[in-house]
């Protein structure tokens, strides 16, 4: 049992996890990290929301925005366009190297000040869009990087409880506990109502019909659920 | 060759590390990293002095000052005292938990984007402050991570050519490429005027006296050189 820190981002896997973390944990912390993407108000304004229902003990809003500098990504840099789904085998230019890589460094060291002994990941692997810091090969390499990288007594473990799970099968699990889907937010373009066209949306909208659930959040494109 | 990154606090380990890549590489780029600590300001100069020496193709400047939010360390709370140099085995309290991981995953990300193979990190291992990220077993498992949590086709090489060097050692490779020491800051405390106290000053002024040069920075404690 003891301290566990949750990556919330405020996205459907990230509270999905957070759900799972709830029933698994004693003690939660919840870590959001803005790195001056597009929705990142919005996203901040799940958390918060999602953050009132779960009650963790305490929360670290950090902030990244330096990946606006080095850009690359139509995530961070507005000067590339968010693409509609594609179907394709390679990596969208939504991709922002390396992001996870940044967001559990923070835990880790949250968690080797609070004493925490595990960090929930929303991660998932293969149903998404192929980023490579999503897959298990890469956080059981970074396990052992904070394995290294920390104090002897220190014991951390990198927990991704859906990684292997398709985006209806998380829904699911969610509904079962009674995930506030409604609280949450995908889209890569907008702030207000969700655009129901880019990779993000599309896997979402997907998932739902596939579930067999409405998704409670508004679209621009009517869907039929 | 190809471009290569360096990190470059501004102190002299990472000075000479730099000299080492601007001997090796073809093309360099800087990162350094502002993380709220309490010397943030002196770094960052050091930091402007020996680029404009070294003349990189290109610079990145990244703010965590997160790490204050965190704290649990004298570097980033200055409600806990930076202890004088004791010559113990414990790790001290300037450790600053994962640290490296993150200025690494910023290097990385950025490397990714500009297509950089190498980052140059001056750690060293033994003659330090015992730190867990400076020891090469932590390198190599993060070395793997990036390999896992990149592209298929990125190929990032993380660099340590001063890990198993002793602090005199280093001071009398960098003499040999004429590295501006003078410009180089390691005081933990101090902004103007080094304390000579410290872990990091004591191991500095320490090393400079075994290697049989005079250190050019100004000390609160006069030196016998």
């Amino acid at each position: 049992m003891g301290k566990s820190i949750v990556l919330l981002s405020g996205g459907m896997d990230s509270l999905v996890t957070a759900a799972i973390a709830k029933e698994e944990c004693e003690e939660l912390y919840f870590l959001h990290v803005n790195y001056g993407q597009r929705t990142e108000v919005r996203e901040l304004r799940s958390f918060r929301k999602i953050k009132d229902i779960f009650k963790p003990k305490d929360v670290l809003i950090a902030d990244i925005s330096y990946l606006t500098q080095i850009g690359g990504s139509s995530l961070t840099d507005e000067n590339i366009e968010i693409k509609d789904f594609q179907n394709a085998n390679e990596i969208p230019n939504t991709y922002v190297p390396f992001r996870n890589t940044h967001m559990i460094a923070i835990a880790v060291s949250w968690a080797e000040i609070i004493g925490a002994d595990k960090i929930y990941i929303g991660a998932v692997e293969e149903d998404s869009s192929g980023y490579p810091d999503c897959r298990e090969k890469y956080f059981k390499a970074l396990q052992k990087a904070v394995n290294e990288g920390t104090k002897k007594e220190t014991l951390i473990e990198l927990v991704t409880p859906i990684i292997h799970l398709r985006k209806a099968e998380i829904i699911k699990l969610g509904a079962t506990f009674g995930a506030p889907f409604d609280l949450s937010w995908s889209c890569y373009r907008n702030n207000d109502i969700a655009c129901g066209k880019c990779d993000s949306c599309v896997l979402r909208v997907n998932a739902f019909k596939e579930a067999g659930l409405k998704d409670p959040i508004p679209y621009e494109v009517e869907q039929n659920w």
